[in-house]
């Protein structure tokens, strides 16, 4: 008998079904065993009313996580998960397990510390909650791409051995490329501004790496970023009107495919406005005088509290979640940002707070080949190792800008998860480079 | 007035419309100038037929490349490039450009070596031709995401940086992680695999690091990697039949929505067969013999000319341009391969043969913990770096298989083109850090 899946049993009523998995679970209740098979996509409750059905697990010396395929009929059930329950069972073993696993999969909260989740990450990323947080990061690249894809834009996949640190030479990776010093690409920066020479119009998904010696809940070294770059825009509010539809697209996908992945993870699902709130920096320092009594005018980036104020504000002033801050000092910004042209000592950049927490850090970049050369030279940097970079805008690029997501980053706040290392995959920190 | 893009404009005639883009040529023909202008899409020619309207160019001061934009009439002009052509310009200037680029971008071909191509990827990637190879390359990586998302499957993104060499502990990147050594993954088949346990069905697109020593036309040392493993299969044959839709996909995907690009490179599209024809491993031997004269067999592997010979003989025989040879001995397959249940000295395995080079490699996985641990001991390898690997088949795991396809080899082949650094977007080879 084919197969099928568990999330197709509910339109087979009444047929017999075969279907595949682990077996997740079973239980003994007055007499009656209740089976639990789960497969790449749900699960599905299956009732032996006689010992005879469950003798090839042999009294119980074949565990769960072992893999079966159990034949049965289709019945509803109303108290079943889903509604549904297969009766009158043949099981058989596919592939048996008699150890226990090191944490239990089949509760409904995972009950571990986090590095436990983490060390047995293999397991534990079967449990149903791990597998949401899985798969709502599928959803995001999946929408990221599509939303991007419809509105012309080329994907990219650029290198990630570098010959010179990207972008500030700090914290970067350091190999041995067949002798000589090479780097791991902190973004793909250079790269996709370059292509929008080539393009216009390009993304990329893909890993960063990044040697920040910090160990914060916030922080890993290495993840996925969401990467975004085009050109003939205005300037960076033409950037952050993608980035609102890039963002908005994401929560659209979730709204609308993920609605179980949402339930289970208890996600208060944010609203994005039309036209997401904005403030100038000079501005929001002002506000966090007046509003909160404390002086940060002269600083020349926000701390976390002032983005917490800020996020406070926008909820109570506008009823949002999201909130754009403009114009970042130009001293504290990349040499290839661009200033503002009124005031340049502010720049065309931004960062999107989400709920009080910078979320999406972007900007119009320069793109004059005579202004690099005075940023460089303003930033005490060779030209050498940027040549190849330079020669992109030496003949002829439009104003241009971009922005870049971190994933796990986007997934922590949005599901309120507490460390970033429990919405990566297999996070790589100051101690950990293993699973 | 709006801007709309070159391959909007042929839909606007009558109508004065807009465009952006690069000067991508201009030329004077019996006193009258004809502007080609590019931009992320395409060109249009717009024509002076006035030197008023040429005022902005300051006479040829400015050059190509020069970023402008073109207002004009839509007028219909057979002889023109699409059939159609700007009057009555008023051309503004955005970014001039004034030196001439090191690669003439307005030729049909270009011409230049392959290191001037390389060295100067930044602008030579401008080249229509150029330009072609990179779009095919984002269509074959959107057609490959899209027919596994709609069998059930799940984008994964593997962590980069791994604690042990991943699969033959030779030629791997050495890395300074905090002060311990890390390495470069050399493929995502350890976690690929893992995450069979999680969602039966996986994908990933990302960059492999190979430490290769070679200086071949065939080889990069860092490449973007199609990656495929799933579930609950009967046996190698089923994951050589989705291979088989994944490539006739990605044709398709070209043939609908690339037909420019496959024009412009002169491309002979192959047609997949809806089985492709196989042999194994022995039987291709023997056939060499037979046909070519030539005892190879006992020969652990296949050389470059047995795949000519059998690609020549798949298409005299089936009129194929693929192939699949199947059941390679175990002794050349790494560890985790499944060997054939009847023959245990030939494996589990294939390699899908195009037009006489090898194309993607793939096969049964050993799915059983005792298998794995037996695996282990017989290749002489330590239990320790592979504990988390293993934890996922202690604790259940169905028959499952997966092969890894080349993206920039695809292209390669696919178009025809001698050396793998063309297909590639800014490739790393022995001597290659840059662009």
């Amino acid at each position: 008998m084919q197969r099928i899946l568990t999330s197709e049993v509910g339109s087979h009523v009444g047929e017999r079904v075969r279907v595949m998995g682990w077996m997740h679970s079973l239980r003994q209740l007055g007499g009656i065993n209740f089976l639990v098979i789960r497969d790449g996509w749900g699960i599905v409750q299956a009732v032996a009313e006689t010992g005879a059905e469950l003798i090839p697990l042999q009294q119980g010396e074949i565990g769960v996580e072992s893999v079966v395929a159990v034949e049965g009929l289709v019945v509803v059930e109303v108290q079943a998960p889903g509604g549904i329950e297969l009766h009158d069972l043949h099981i058989e073993v596919i592939t048996p397990v008699t150890e226990v696993p090191p944490v239990s999969l089949n509760k409904r909260k995972i009950s571990a510390n986090i590095t436990t989740l983490l060390d047995h990450a293999p397991i534990t990323h079967r449990h149903p909650a791990r597998r949401a947080i899985l798969r709502l990061a599928a959803g995001a690249m999946e929408s990221f791409r599509s939303t991007l894809t419809a509105r012309g834009f080329t994907e990219i996949q650029t290198p990630k051995i570098v010959a010179a640190a990207t972008e500030s030479g700090a914290n970067v990776f350091k190999l041995d490329y067949f002798g000589r010093p090479a780097y791991l690409a902190q973004s793909p920066q250079f790269y996709k501004q370059i292509m929008v020479g080539v393009f216009e119009r390009v993304f990329e998904v893909g890993p960063v790496f990044r040697a920040e010696p910090h160990d914060t809940t916030r922080h890993v070294n290495e993840y996925v970023s969401l990467d975004v770059e085009f050109g003939f825009i205005e300037n960076h509010f033409t950037v952050m009107a993608l980035l609102r539809d890039v963002i908005a697209g994401i929560l659209a996908t979730f709204d609308e495919h993920y609605t179980d992945e949402l339930a289970l993870l208890g996600v208060q699902m944010p609203i994005v406005p039309a036209q997401i709130p904005h403030t100038h920096f000079a501005d929001a320092q002002e506000l966090i005088l007046r509003r909160y009594g404390v002086d940060v005018r002269g600083e020349p980036d926000l701390s976390p509290q002032d983005e917490r104020w800020l996020g406070e504000w926008a909820q109570q002033e506008f009823g949002s979640d999201f909130l754009f801050v403009t114009g970042y000092p130009m001293r504290k910004r990349p040499f290839y940002t661009h200033p503002d042209p009124e005031r340049p000592e502010y720049s065309n950049s931004f960062d999107l707070i989400f709920r009080g927490t910078e979320l999406v850090t972007g900007g119009q970049r320069l793109h004059l080949y005579s202004d690099y050369l005075a940023a460089l030279e303003k930033a005490n940097l060779p030209l050498e190792p940027f040549e190849y970079y330079l020669e992109a805008f030496r003949y002829g690029m439009p104003p241009e800008g971009g922005f870049a997501i971190g994933l796990e980053r986007l997934l922590m706040q949005l599901t309120g998860t507490p460390n970033i290392r429990l919405t990566t995959l297999f996070p790589r920190d100051l101690s950990r480079l293993t699973p």
